[in-house]
């Protein structure tokens, strides 16, 4: 038993290492130094430096955005405050500044035709059938007015007139954003704010103030290149990308956002562009109790506060595989030196005779005279797997 | 000293091969090129070509929705359009379409009992107690109204009736929802929009119209297979997901989106599914100037359009890392074949011998009579390290 | 032709496995078992079993999120409910419940100074440079009013005096919040809800209830450790995180969320924390048609629902990566056992003198007398690159 033990320990713990053909040649030595190099090379400084690879990343960042916006405007001789011009007002990181609005004024339920409609009716059947024309989702039929030979539709009346020429409110560009906004990442748990206490009285500056998180709506405009004309006149999308890339293995106080903005109508450029524009109502009510409402159709520039990151810190895993595959590369440069010493190489065959030691099937069947009991054979076969080492441990255990 | 330098580069510039066996048999040959056969199919078949780990993947994508509902509708007698139905106005990602609203007009703060509330109180002390059952949140006192019985609690009066019957507005299945998206991949900065200048005036079609953003309520409603009517009288949850699936190694403009609708409320259906509803008000002031206002139950199909995504291009570290695997995991098939030799070919105990080459402690410390001088042999030792390569390379220099 | 096809096959069926050195020496053995066992542990124990590297993670998730607060509160002798404090109505997942409202009311259109401005000026001059000293956005023109000396702007009269000290709704502690959120990780396709049927009437409870999705306000306060009285007077960002960390896996039951809450203003601690507020306005109209309105700031706790989730399942890639990485470094082991047998160890230049075949240029060059045509050799060399095997088949085929 003990004997038995023995010598499985004796069979266990050996060690099995590769023997090896030392060619000393300043040919292939050159070659063989030359290709490590290259290969290294590209692992320190491609894989490891330049794209840090020992690095984990997070990208799914947890952000949340308040705004706020202030300034004053003049629109139809009426001066305009922030309750008056922002949608929604709570601040949120999607909103829109109203730039121009055509509003319909004391609308009443009713039955009114509508503006622009220049078709002429004389039965109710004239309007059905145009009427299904005009609009796709005409589900509100038309009466013939016969007096005036128009067609009457139900819905709250006078109708809107769009077509009015308004003076947008030119002041916009001169509001000012304040933009608040406040990050997670949830796998390195590392929060951080877009601004910090020193930060004051301040307007952003791409170039001398990057840091502050006032942004003056002008800059904005010049910076993505639009007209303030044709915007204020139509409404726009305008992107502020708040983006934050972190290094953790620094120190997390140059976990800085950087901001930029982008036109976001952009991919959309070859369609005439519409611009941006959404309708509402205020409602009231008569002293007799009838609803009545004020149609507003808003031209807006839409601000959409887009917060992107990655944050990036050591991780062994990845680490560990990349260094693996660095050094199981450099191991592999032998491919290319194998080729050039087996076939290229004054000396080849010699040197094939020195690497390659040839057993044929041949030579070892006749070796065998008499067989030994296959039984035996399995068993010592099995042993000598044990020697196997390295690889074949993690088969046979 | 020139002599030692020499001594060092002669050294240096060595190569380091595996000393190899060859074995000619077909048996083994066959396994071994099946093996490898086997494990390069995984990798070119499965690994490279079905799952292209050749590519980097960027999930992280930066989204804008802007979409506008279009269409008329008739609820109580009262034509209805965008600025009645929709909330909120401004046409965001995610956006109500009403479908039906209880309405109780001219509330004043005052004090009244509420709706459906049978129990008959003789004291205020009943109400408190009664009340603090009724509401979790009752932090509003009762007072019992003893002319009639019933608890009366301060608040908008009269109090709403919610349990009213009204026809919801049918007509919502035409409105059509327009949808425009613009995302980017910021790891790849690759800038993309829903649709391009040759969409015009179309409705989406799964088979015939895929790309047109321009959706009517009543196909979704099919594709999830919701019951129009229940929906239109409780109110529900649907989502409207934007998948981009990127490949850009291709051409960018094969980066479309796919369009496909989900019910929110799936993962909830156990439940008695109570819809989707929330109350509003209007706020009114008497010529007096005494404040009311008309409080809205509002009964509403939320639209929520999710953007996801995925972008994958072509990048280095993952193809070598790749690469390196395949290669060095051909080279394992060597286990496979090795316990094939070694342990079931006849002849394995020759195999054996050809392959090990056994060192005994006994036999190396026998040999060596008189130790030579410990000094000499680890400089000695050191210059053969220098030998043994690639990977001892990077462990000694 | 057949004999050529003959031969390549004889020569492509070869197998070729490295020739080995087997050291029986306990020494060597245990160090070489040692190393085994420590590369085997950490990928084992922490690759595998703690990092679970043999999974794919998909951190993008799709989420949406409805909101529902009850609760009732009064306000300057107002009884509040729902549609009163909450900002926007339709339960996003971004939310503002109200605590304090300052209310100018009926401001008409018309000239005003403002409140606390104490400026006295004698001429429009004086104004003009007042004004522009004290708002950057001024773009309003100031009239000097000589009876009273003040300035007097254009606007929305009477000013807003947001100093007034009112009394905050206290009891916004006790109204609760149900939150319902669906999710989905689209790379598995995987749809979860963040309660299911056997929840009903309840409050979550870290302890006792941590699936309940409805939350009390108060209990969410005490987590953060936010101070009631100076959130309702001053508003603040809460945020609630719901995270989704899923093991697919396992029983897809088994994927549930969990609940924490954060201050959001954390980040900013360092300034004068401001808390929260925002403007709004309704408006309304006089018995003639003038337009005045009614300007609210309105001091609100704003929650922000962030839904945060990462799922894992076993893939393939990953795992034939890590496997590899594990196999290929046990083999590396052999680096640490070499150093110590060829250098450390009694015998060092006998096991040296096993491990290492030397060949000198010199020597093959002597030997090649006369060196043989050297067309020969290369078709010769390609003949035995073939049998190189494993690698160089990757190179040759």
């Amino acid at each position: 038993m003990t004997s038995l033990a023995w010598s499985f320990m004796t069979s266990f713990l050996t060690y099995e290492t590769n023997k090896s053909v030392v060619v000393k040649s300043w040919s292939v030595g050159i070659i063989n130094r030359l290709v490590q190099l290259m290969i290294m090379s590209y692992f320190v400084g491609y894989v490891f430096l330049y794209e840090r690879a020992y690095q984990e990343a997070d990208t799914a960042i947890e952000s949340s955005v308040i705004t706020k916006v202030k300034g004053f405007g003049k629109l139809n001789n009426v001066v305009m405050d922030v309750a008056d011009y922002i949608y929604p007002p709570q601040g949120e990181g999607v909103f829109s500044i109203i730039t121009k609005i055509i509003t319909t004024h004391n609308q009443f339920q009713g039955t009114c035709s509508e503006i622009g409609d220049s078709f002429n009716c004389s039965t109710n059947a004239d309007c059905a059938k145009h009427l299904s024309s005009v609009q796709a989702n005409g589900i509100i039929t038309g009466v013939c007015n016969t007096s005036c030979g128009s067609c009457e539709i139900e819905g709250w009346c006078p109708a809107e007139n769009d077509q009015v020429q308004i003076e947008p409110m030119a002041e916009f560009v001169n509001f000012t954003i304040y933009i608040k906004n406040s990050i997670r990442f949830p796998l390195f748990s590392v929060t951080r704010g877009n601004f910090n206490s020193t930060i004051n009285n301040c307007t952003n500056n791409k170039l001398t103030d990057p840091f502050c998180p006032i942004f003056r709506v002008g800059d904005i405009l010049t910076e993505v290149n639009q007209n303030v004309t044709t915007l204020a006149n139509n409404g726009g999308e305008i992107g502020i990308v708040i983006e934050w890339r972190c290094n953790l293995d620094r120190d997390v106080d140059l976990c800085v956002p950087s901001y930029s903005f982008i036109k976001l109508n952009a991919p959309f450029e070859n369609n005439i562009s519409k611009g941006y524009n959404f309708r509402f109502a205020k409602y009231y009510k008569t002293a007799d109790g009838t609803d009545f409402r004020s149609l507003h159709k808003a031209y807006a520039v839409r601000f959409d506060v887009m917060v992107t990151g990655t944050a990036r810190k050591f991780s062994l895993i990845p680490t560990v595989i990349n260094v693996i595959a660095a050094l199981t590369s450099i191991g592999m440069g032998t491919v290319v030196c194998d080729l050039v010493l087996l076939n290229c190489l004054k000396g080849a065959e010699q040197y094939k005779k020195k690497k390659f030691e040839e057993v044929s099937e041949a030579q070892i069947l006749a070796s065998i005279t008499p067989s030994p009991g296959s039984q035996m054979s399995v068993r010592q076969g099995h042993d000598s797997c044990c020697d196997s080492g390295a690889i074949s441990l993690s088969v046979n255990y």
